[in-house]
């Protein structure tokens, strides 16, 4: 579970008592605010999973060891190029994955929720089905919530076989050197860069690379990039 | 929803945000902290709920109208005479009866949750899975979690028409009329009052009384209660 840029400790500690409730174990902060993150220590029956939380400053080195980054938004249809499923239909999808693979659930700030930018890193997103008229949830009751739904019981037969993903992290290589070979190649100024690299990284989050994959296509952007710096 | 004894104004607050985000409207508190009650109406996006929100001295009072009561419990086994259903399949069993009866569904306070009193006025009991090691969920998050799974989609198909029951408060007044006609015929003595009048309710509770019969029911008692008292 990734908490992006929390603000308030009681959020922050409510957060990680439902996760040791739900028997979640790796709970990852990236930018919290430094007092909240130190308050929080002290929550009720969440010491154990506080113990191990990691910081990260960044969101591509919190996800960069997961297959699957899922967001989680209160409003219905903000990012239109993501798929948005309710949190009954997501949490099957992620149950589903969640033997073979790791995934991170992202939940924003308090305040703004996941930001555009923050929103690139995922394939698609998850809404709790609230109330079109009252959609914004507590933080820590939200987290609640689709912990609970992840546990869930259900009779589902064992899944089949399922090609294994490449990594959040090797699919942020793959983005990286291509955004660096189309600067390269002059598709892209250096000025539009910050918004351009994140369409881009939607456009690749979009195709589900198996991890045979991604070596493959790492290496053959390396080797586009080599060639259009050295034709410079 | 019912919360007996809350301490913590934010557990309030939380509790009526997520009726709020949920779509449940009927808060009732049975002796919640004066001063809890009183601050948890600042809180966010709750004003609503919370301004509706009714106070009661007694818990018989909060769910005298409601045809099933269901007390929410961390703890397996603790009540064996209780039915105790985990959320998943209590909550389908909550929506069935939604639709056509009142449900009161009760929180215990913070500390040490419903006692063997409360318990006495449930139906059933209900369990949010969590794990073992550490079972014991936040107020807030608790209801959240219950209240997502009882507001959850579902595919079940129209039900059957189910019999109308008899509301928790006509099943209160048969088990006080029976209570009185067991005192006034000798079966119980005035000191071992208190937990015989909870074995009683709970002993009834277990009965599913349909509406119409209840009245019947009343009426037999009232007549026995009377012959009892005037053959003294």
């Amino acid at each position: 579970m990734v908490l992006v840029a929390a603000r308030n400790p009681l959020n922050i500690g409510a957060a990680a008592r439902a996760m040791s409730n739900f028997g979640f174990r790796h709970l990852r902060l990236v930018n919290p605010y430094p007092v909240a993150f130190h308050e929080a220590r002290s929550a009720v029956g969440a010491a154990g999973v506080l113990a191990r939380a990691e910081e990260h400053r960044t969101l591509t080195d919190a996800v960069a060891d997961c297959a699957l980054v899922v967001g989680t938004t209160a409003i219905q249809g903000r990012e239109l190029r993501h798929p948005l499923h309710r949190l009954e239909y997501g949490g099957r999808l992620i149950r589903k994955q969640l033997a073979t693979r790791r995934v991170a659930l992202l939940f924003g700030s308090e305040k703004r929720g996941l930001s555009n930018r923050d929103l690139s890193y995922c394939q698609w997103l998850m809404r709790i089905p609230t109330r079109e008229e009252h959609g914004s949830m507590n933080l820590g009751q939200a987290v609640a919530v689709c912990l609970y739904e992840l546990a869930r019981e259900t009779k589902t037969t064992a899944m089949a076989r399922a090609p294994r993903l490449a990594t959040a992290g090797e699919v942020e290589r793959i983005t990286a050197l291509l955004f660096e070979a189309l600067r390269a190649s002059g598709y892209v100024g250096p000025r539009s860069s910050a918004s351009f690299q994140e369409k881009l990284r939607r456009l690749i989050r979009r195709l589900p690379v198996q991890a045979p994959d991604a070596e493959v296509w790492l290496g053959m952007l390396r080797q586009i990039l080599w060639k259009l710096r050295s034709g410079k």
